[in-house]
């Protein structure tokens, strides 16, 4: 079986990270940025070395083909993205670039054919960071956002994406479609915890979870907090609190797949002496099955309005964001899991927690990811980091399920 | 026995509330503004009218004597402060400077002399809405403060006590001493639900009780809400909420003398999708025995350490303010008990939950409060009541209070 060369994909990768390096040992690459276009640039002269054929279409996402034996074939598409959070990792989006980068080269080294063309992909604006949300570039390829909406979005200088696309020379023309192609793989660090501490290589991502996002206003009694009979208030935090210990509560009765944070909370006319009159908090729910959701989100509710009755005082939640879950194509898994197993390394199905492109293109395309652990499971941090076994074992993983897809022609 | 004149204080607390009067029917008076000029000004006419000798101290204290039969006697002291909240209430001081001035009247309609003299008072910022931190004048004349660091705090427009004194033409020159007087008494709205849910018209003040104020800071770990596994989480947010219960929990234990109120909290670089890695909350505890405060710190840095323990994060507590209980003169909380029994007022024992000039005064003279209830226990709102018979009872035992010390000449 053949093998990446992990040599080189090592030293692309710490070529890449140069490229907008911080002194903490990260990357500040932010979308459409002069670091973001070196990097671009870099990129695309490495893939005319590697022979492919470069387009750019009106986003900016990138493509780089190599042709298959086949003429009316339709490519697989691999890739990630190359722009990075403010104060960013060395591994988020480019290990996924330059893996499938690899893959090709690989395939030149060993002068192997596919029947379909195998493309290389970097999306413009994954993170969100400099262009709110995140994952433009794939949503607009998949058909999920407007491009004319979205050439418009503006960063916090109010420059458009439109014109931080013409800035930095990645303004193309090129009509690239969906319709071209027959499947995306996507390459990724985990960024949890999960493959590292489990001790396996490689997680064989099944689909992205289920997202649900609530505001919940807590009514209660703003008072004086001296004067004020412990019996007589309708704390608006205290009950908050009791809320959040019951949604932690139901998290654990639902373990190991629902997961719910408390990220966002104010205190209405916060003050030391003053008794929480009103209280807004967020509620971020997540699990692998829209239904399971749907039932949590019930028990929630009923949860939350039983501590209000017991306190009296009032509770509102209100639906901010519902993002169903998004299972991954069951063949584009196999290729996946096989080309684990067939290399012998230590694997286990995983869901993605984080969005990512591949969750856009799966809406439209068959797909999956490949996740490496990544030390720690830190990441959207300067310190995130991954072992280079790990990175060749990814991208050995990668190949193979991508020319599973692509076949290699005999 | 004799009795003020109900609807002469009545009207005297309504002319006053002209002043500074907001279309919601509250007062917006801040102190040593021009609408607190005004109402000084109206207020020393009524005591020139009264026959009063007035001084002015360097703070802008207003004081007001009305002559006893014995010439070295120390004088009793009576009153509270005109300035007001930004959307305060007619009552919340006022009640407290106009029932002495009803009390002098009285006495003048009489024709009562006192052995000693009874001297009418006007603190100035008690309320600390423009000038921080509150009861500056009270806290200046007793000695907890001194007058130069005093005259040199600024409001939110840079303009000093000092200047904002000169400008109102309040800054006075009279030397007026602590040592000329003999006690001190203040009626007040009680500013809480007590005494109108229990059905008393009079409150005999006890005294204020201990107030400490704390800062928790918990550490856990900020983490991505989708990709990290309950398990593996350092959440200080539900950290906190425990910890939130475990001191609401108890209060109940020391219900009722035992107040606990958690007004602030920040989530630090808070996120809807972040786990809270760090949370800062206050934690405001009052009791009216130190000792037991004492006690119920220990209790909550255990319990507090104990939850941080448990949940494998850091806690740390520090202590922000510590304000001792304060308890009244006996003798002068027993002409107050005395007045209300002996004018048949429904009364009982109550603890001053807010601050109030008298708090500092009892620390270096004989003091004590006479409480009114107040409608539906508000207080710095402008929707802040209280009933005409409620403020006659109060009016009424300050007066025979007063005369209980001052002695009524025979």
């Amino acid at each position: 079986m053949i093998e990446v060369n992990g040599d080189r994909l090592w030293a692309s990768l710490m070529s890449m990270a140069r490229i907008g390096a911080t002194e903490a040992g990260g990357v500040r690459r932010l979308a459409l940025s002069p670091q973001d276009r070196e990097a671009r640039d870099l990129f695309v002269s490495w893939c005319r070395e590697a022979g492919l054929t470069i387009r750019v279409d009106a986003m900016g996402n990138i493509f780089a083909r190599r042709a298959g034996r086949e003429a009316n074939a339709k490519a697989v598409l691999v890739g990630s993205h190359l722009d990075s959070q403010p104060k960013g990792g060395r591994f988020d989006g480019p290990l996924g670039v330059l893996a499938a980068l690899e893959l090709v080269r690989t395939l030149n080294d060993h002068k192997i054919e596919t029947d379909a063309p195998v493309e290389i992909v970097n999306w413009t604006n994954e993170e969100g960071a400099r262009f709110t949300p995140s994952m433009l570039g794939s949503a607009v390829f998949a058909g999920k956002r407007t491009l004319r909406s979205t050439l418009d979005i503006t960063d916090t200088d109010n420059v458009s994406i439109e014109e931080a696309l013409a800035a930095c020379g990645y303004d193309g023309d090129d009509a690239v479609s969906i319709d071209e192609f027959d499947a995306y793989f996507e390459a990724h660090i985990e960024q949890g915890p999960i493959l590292e501490a489990a001790g396996n290589q490689i997680g064989i991502v099944t689909g992205g979870q289920a997202i649900r996002w609530l505001d919940v206003v807590v009514e209660g009694a703003a008072a004086h907090a001296g004067t004020t009979p412990m019996d007589r208030r309708k704390d608006a935090f205290f009950a908050a609190a009791e809320m959040a210990l019951e949604l932690e509560a139901l998290a654990a009765r639902k373990a190991p797949s629902m997961l719910a944070t408390i990220g966002q909370l104010a205190i209405a006319n916060a003050s030391r002496n003053t008794i929480a009159g009103e209280i807004e908090f967020s509620v971020d729910i997540r699990h692998p099955e829209d239904e399971v959701l749907d039932d949590i989100e019930s028990a929630i509710r009923k949860l939350f309005g039983e501590v209000a009755c017991k306190r009296k005082l009032q509770v509102t939640l209100r639906q901010y964001l519902n993002i169903p879950a998004t299972p991954f194509d069951e063949l584009c898994v196999s290729s996946v899991r096989r080309a684990a197993q067939q290399a012998g390394y230590s694997s286990r199905p995983i869901i993605s927690g984080a969005g990512h492109d591949a969750i856009n293109l799966a809406t439209c395309l068959p797909s999956a990811m490949v996740f490496i652990p990544c030390v720690g499971g830190l990441s959207h941090n300067e310190a995130e980091d991954a072992l280079p076994k790990d990175v060749f074992a990814g991208a050995n993983v990668l190949l193979h399920a991508v020319l599973d897809r692509a076949r290699v022609a005999t």
